[in-house]
């Protein structure tokens, strides 16, 4: 058995992790960490979740276990994670801190000097285009929910040089609330979600604006640029993107690339391109751990692509379980199925 | 014109009574206070209130108008009361403070001396059985939501002294989350409330018991013991109690109280009873200014009466307008047209 | 008083419009129709509803008023609003029956002969764009519910000609469930549509595109084509439509159009546009007769118009409204203050 | 493996009960039926079910698997369940069929005759308080939803006889839409729904009465009688009842239930009791196999009990998979860890 510990279990994010760890059929979980509710149980937090005991972060011994996993606001995370490293474990970091390649970029977006520059750039941990850097890593940048869903949307295009070079990626988003967060704020109260839909944060400014590009650059050159439109949804869980891509009509006819999407993505275990004619929903996705992506023609110029994820398991949790499984050598769906 | 004020006129309450308040026919809103928004305006915290100028409650001078309403925590209410009273306005209270005719029972539910003994006791602010208390009084306690809609279930019943001796009245009773208050906490973020629903201080735990049992006892001799239970809805606003009354067969059998019902709420211009069949559903009163009853006997021995409310109208905001125009010798719906 | 009849009166957007005519200064509802629920009154159908009675639409008489109100299915429409011309009554259409000038193009997204093409082109009811066509009209057709929340969005640009040519304008809205209609589907069910999100009719496949192309061609020349995305909210009202606008930057700095829209709507009652830097939200405009607009200029290229509005009022019954007192001389906004 | 077949799995109940026998481990699933979707896959009906072929009801061979499900409408269910006991296979049927003893009982609850009089009286499927007659049994009747919530909240007070003598039991219930079916009506529309709360045939009329009252009285003797009354949350999922016993007090003082419950459920894999001064909520038991409980005594005459289940798990389709281990003589949690 892999021992692992989990830093900041009591977020929603973190009961996720537990669930899924708890019932991994390769790791034991040693530790899981809580500030505020250190002394107590998991299931003392949230009815439903494993019974885990709780600990304080600073009594957790991160050289005492094979991984941890961090469920930390960025800033908070890096740290841990340079010390976990140190101390022998591997680290798979759910927060911010890992994703972007440069310190430099890291503090014009989140306006703080990076907490631990020797770690970067770290293996972005989006299996289904970079498992092979994952496998194997002793650290790993877990990516941010939106990018997965827009990411996964827009690969095999950047892939198969599709795009209309300079022309903008439109990828409108909607979110549930347990993205925002567990710590109680207006934004989240029930009575100013509940009936009403907000965009907020939209064209570039979105912090995942950076990691999205990053890895579209990486991937295949330089498309235009991305516009980004999050919105909070009166829904506690799951992410749907509508993704407007504008193509190079001199590659290929738009009804051509559901062809594409499912010869790429045909053997991953994790992402399902629905059949021509149907369209996903949030419900496609939502308590599983997967992607499922629906693509729609317009005409010869544009593209439609649905993405749809839970943003707490295959936006966080469970993509941290495919990341962990491929670090340490086991089948990536392990504990998943 | 009467020129009132209003204090705490950002909280869900404070919304909607500054709403009424802002188009009632005969009453001008000198000032509306704010700790935490002063120099803005209502409409700046929420997008369809109106234009209200927010001024800080230390700048507000309660001297300056005919009346204040307090939307302020209890402790923080009857002081500010005292003080407008004293400068000569009348003070419509929807805190807690005045409800509860001794400053003893005062402290065995809220845990702290009253602030203000000697406006104690204060005219209780339901109109359909106080009316004669309140017209002309100089301060009014307005109810709380919630024993707004468990009296008017059950004083008919009392009245007619037609309840079993001694056998306890079961109100079982579920609240909208703006009920719960406009601050942020965990018990009412989206994500713990949607698709949840949750019972709290139940028993004879809650301080509404205080408050009811006090009416009841006023209003027709003893009654069995209140057993009340609260449980949270997930909606926005609305009240519906689900009331079990234990007759007396010896008074009348449970059909009979159909027509006691519409006798007694006949000329009441805020309370609707359903005809005979039909069940009261939060719809039946959410976003207006009315309780609605309906009447189900069940056998010879129990009544259950569905009683509902908007929790911030007629639960809180427009029972404090119909007790403002008693108290002015206005019609008592003046502005609830 | 001007005397009125309402077609379809138990609809969600029949009850809406029933409401505002009750209450309308100088409307006088002589008669509302229900298929199913004749005989009946319309509070009997939803509790809160005037008390207006139903009847059947085969005894209502176009004839015995001076204007019908059609919420009616679209074909079931059209022949209502010539019969009321033909009796000498104005009539409002809500239905799609009217919206395209052109039968063949009606026959085009509605798969039937249009059932009275002698009634086209009929004035398009969007006041703000169409006023001077509307006053005085003999019948009007009230625009969609989706259509009036994109041309809002868009007009100014098609007026100020800052479109770059041929680009497409993407539109991505998304409605509540009442914009389906009161008719029981499995697409909106309760336990469908809770915590979930959909798309349907994405792309170029949605009836409202061929309306607001018209619209947008009619008003300022061919801009490209209109990428129109529809998404199922899990609220019951209200649409919000985030509006990607590609700018000729020859024209004008991207920043600039704030003060174009603010001085193209100063005068619309209907209409506001909010400051700089915030973001319409579903609750700008819900339960308002109100079109809400934000603008954010992502770069010299983009453009993002957020538009909110309610289905059921200004993308329905209010607007209706408003077309009415244009039609007989009144003041825009009678009886929506 | 045990061979099963599903009638009607489409249903909210059968997709529950497929996505549970789909990955029992002794369970193989041989049919799955439809009659709207035959031919189709019950993925393709909801999209993260399993990839279960649909046949007809007329197609599928009872005689060729060793059990049969029942998730079909009352009448419908027993004539199946009665050609499955003459083919050789055992059945679970959760409908309302097989749950009263008396064919007349039935007649006058559900205004038909029974369609299967031979297979009255049937083991009542509730293993907590039936355990002995379902084992091995080869019909059983799966208990209803609101049912199994009720009486494992009172079965403890009967077996220790610890109520007052001929008081009423109230149980004020409240259920998530799905328990209406999938069926659409305007009852379970989003828009009717969403933001509502209703009381429906409260006191004794609800069809659950009967079936409660019978266990009630199987199982300890003639309590008072049962009133109940159902309630529609506004939530997908899950029976949260809030039940009010009227104790002997000269059996037992309320507060010494706790221990009594406890120790009752001590060894039940299905039931938790919480710890004292902790409250039941929907969140305790929705998406769970399990019935959980909080005790909360008022006074010497009054125990109240909130008692949470999934109405499609535990009262429904996990149920099921609990009794058909018993009836095979597998372990009774077999499959639903």
């Amino acid at each position: 058995m892999i021992k692992v510990g989990i830093y900041g279990a009591t977020g929603y994010t973190g009961i996720e992790l537990a669930r899924l760890l708890w019932r991994h059929p390769e790791a034991q979980v040693a530790f899981a960490t809580s500030q505020s509710n250190a002394g107590g149980t998991l299931a003392g937090v949230y009815p439903t979740a494993p019974p885990l005991p709780l600990t304080s972060p600073d009594e957790a011994d991160p050289g005492s276990v094979d991984a941890v996993f961090l469920c930390l606001p960025h800033t908070a995370a890096a740290p841990v994670a340079a010390a976990a490293v140190s101390a022998g474990a591997r680290a798979i970091d759910l927060s911010a801190d890992l994703r972007l390649d440069s310190p430099e970029v890291y503090r014009q977006w989140y306006g703080v000097a990076h907490p631990a520059p020797h770690l970067l750039p770290a293996p972005y941990g989006l299996p289904e285009i970079n498992r092979i850097n994952i496998a194997g890593a002793r650290w790993v940048a877990n990516p941010g929910c939106y990018a997965t869903a827009v990411l996964l949307a827009v690969y095999p295009l950047i892939k198969a040089k599709a795009l209309m070079p300079s022309a903008p990626i439109i990828a409108d988003a909607k979110s549930g609330v347990s993205g925002a967060g567990r710590t109680p704020k207006l934004t989240t109260h029930f009575a100013e979600v509940a009936g009403n839909f907000s965009p907020y944060n939209i064209g570039r400014a979105h912090r995942h604006v950076a990691e999205i590009e990053q890895e579209l650059n990486r991937n295949g050159g330089a498309p235009g640029p991305l516009i980004f439109s999050p919105h909070l949804l009166p829904v506690d869980r799951g992410i749907l993107a509508t993704v407007y891509a504008q193509l190079d009509p001199d590659n290929a006819p738009a009804g051509a690339y559901h062809t594409l999407y499912q010869e790429m993505y045909r053997d991953e275990p994790r992402v399902h391109v629905l059949p021509a004619g149907q369209l996903a929903t949030l419900s496609h996705a939502v308590r599983t751990y997967d992607c499922v992506l629906s693509l729609t023609p317009v005409d010869e110029f544009t593209l439609i692509i649905v993405s749809v994820i839970d943003n707490l398991l295959k936006g966080a949790a469970s993509q941290a379980v495919q990341n962990f499984n491929l670090m340490f050598g086991l089948s990536e769906s392990c504990g998943l199925e």
